[in-house]
């Protein structure tokens, strides 16, 4: 049985969102019990009104609610008893194995760190996630935002972390292939930070392919690629800028003429199959790695299909036991760099 | 009459695009003339073979080649009568407008920086693109690679620079909207640069209209886009990459069986038309802004039809007069920084 808290109270929505999306998690996976953490009487109502199985859901009262704007700094300092911040706390407590927040990225990045802390080794917890490839596969990318000005020693704790979060996930892949995005693939390509980053990664024993570039994302060549936040940041908006575009564009041919939407009548089928393909709510749920214990934030304008997708991705973390995974890994690459001399952080 | 030189040598390929892409240019512009830089015997013949109107043609021998993975120092310091070279020799000797080249990046940037030299109050020149917005207009994002690192300063002068270029395209525009790539569209979002940037362009005279996210890329609300070229860079090859991603599952679903093969050749002429307006070849043809004279790259491996584009897009450039526009806008920003007290860099 995985247990998962849920801030009930989370997103752009709330509880209109989270709790039908909870509902039919439940009824998809049945070895899952749900903490639901958000205002009690309101959550009840809600739970009620779609005849919610009570038998795996726990209800637990918080009295706040973080803004989808608020400063970080003001949630963590005046917001003890936040949906957010209580869901958490499960997690620190060991009642849940993972908490799913689809609320304020900054304030439940900072919630985390301060309630979980990180994993020995690991300076600061990164946000990734997985991306569909055109072969068939995922490529884990990481960070997409928590950290800005990483360092070179950060990047590498990063292709640590996502290296042992895609061996955890997919058991098949013994030695995932990491690359490090950067705007070419020869080694004297890049800012001084990613050059160093490359020779830190070579001198690792992870298996580093070298620089990938932004169309490698979606090649398949790596299963692991390392930014910096403020450059992953920019190329994941970049994708769904850019896959927003192009459904526009096949949106408006088809609806050009009378010709073109009975065409656009005939391919539908094909093209509500290309449409569930790139919907992005199939790959919501980023997760926040190099903490100790298991958060997944969803987007916070989800509806509750996409809110179903980060539960799963919970779900599948925590499964997978990636803390263990994480955990061993950074500790045998700390030995390894021990014993060769490398810094790789801490 | 506009002329404009050509590195007929450049490219993955070279004279077999170059000299078709060349003749179909002047096919269609007929206010046109070229001077076609390259290997006198192999280019003349490459001409005759497709038989160029050489009327609006010269030919100008150049020695060199420089290769594509060439180090840009080895050639700027050695390959001085390559056909790149000698192409941005005629600019700076007066005799063409623009030179365009789908030779190494690096070497081109190196060698038209050396011959032509920056704009006076421009640090460091720029490459520029004009990316479709989903309403049917055209964003300017810069810079797309020539300078890591840059300084908020810099980040300044691309804004002037995008800025003036876009007005001088689409002199309708009269006060383009200019967006700062950041990760979130607060003002205390992202890294130092960005920061210090986003002060220094809302005390600028532009029409500055804050952060915007790699997902507003598309959307029109601005015409002018910047940002480092490390970001810009991944940004842009990000895009490339999810458009091809997005062709693949088109195709694949299009694919997936009988009835969808049927349904796909129904479809056939309206994909047609999207993947027209998709086509890269469209958007082919970076600017290298702040120099003395105009300065077009187009992609290495593009064919005649990129080329042709490429060429094209040189030839708005030089038609616009965006040279006087940027040295203008540069001036009138130096002068209203000098009155304010602003640094602008020089």
């Amino acid at each position: 049985m995985i247990t998962i808290a849920v801030d009930a109270m989370g997103g752009d929505i709330g509880l209109s969102v989270t709790v039908p999306a909870s509902v039919a998690f439940l009824e998809r996976q049945n070895d899952v019990k749900l903490l639901m953490v958000g205002d009690e009487a309101k959550l009840q109502a809600a739970l009620k009104s779609v005849n919610a199985p009570m038998d795996r859901i726990s209800v637990i009262h918080a009295s706040e609610v973080v803004d989808m704007d608020e400063d970080p700094r003001n949630a963590l300092r005046h917001k003890k008893d936040s949906s957010m911040r209580v869901a958490i706390n499960q997690v620190k407590e060991g009642l849940a194995e993972a908490a799913v927040s689809a609320g304020n990225t900054g304030a439940l990045m900072a919630t985390a760190k301060f309630v979980l802390k990180t994993i020995e080794g690991i300076e600061r917890p990164a946000i990734a996630k997985f991306l569909p490839t055109t072969n068939g596969g995922l490529t884990c990318v990481l960070d997409l935002g928590a950290n800005i000005d990483s360092t070179p020693e950060h990047l590498l704790q990063f292709a640590i972390m996502g290296s042992q979060l895609v061996q955890a996930v997919n058991p098949h892949i013994k030695t995932p292939r990491v690359g490090l995005l950067n705007i070419g693939s020869e080694e004297i390509k890049g800012n001084s930070t990613v050059k160093e980053a490359y020779h830190q990664l070579q001198n690792s024993q992870l298996n580093f392919i070298g620089n990938v570039e932004g169309d490698d994302i979606f090649t398949g060549e790596v299963e692991v690629i390392v930014a910096d936040g403020f450059v992953g940041n920019v190329a994941l908006k970049t994708i769904e800028g850019t896959v927003k575009m192009m459904g526009q564009i096949i949106k408006n041919e088809f609806n050009s003429s009378a010709l073109s939407k009975a065409q656009g009548l005939i391919a539908k089928p094909v093209l509500a199959q290309v449409k569930k393909r790139i919907d992005p709510r199939r790959f919501n749920g980023a997760i926040f790695l190099g903490l100790r214990g298991v958060v997944v934030k969803s987007h916070g304008g989800t509806d509750a299909v996409g809110f179903n997708y980060a539960l799963q991705e919970a779900y599948h973390e925590a499964k997978a036991d990636i803390l263990t995974s994480i955990q061993r890994g950074v500790s045998a690459h700390l030995a390894a760099a021990e014993a060769s001399g490398v810094n790789i952080g801490k």
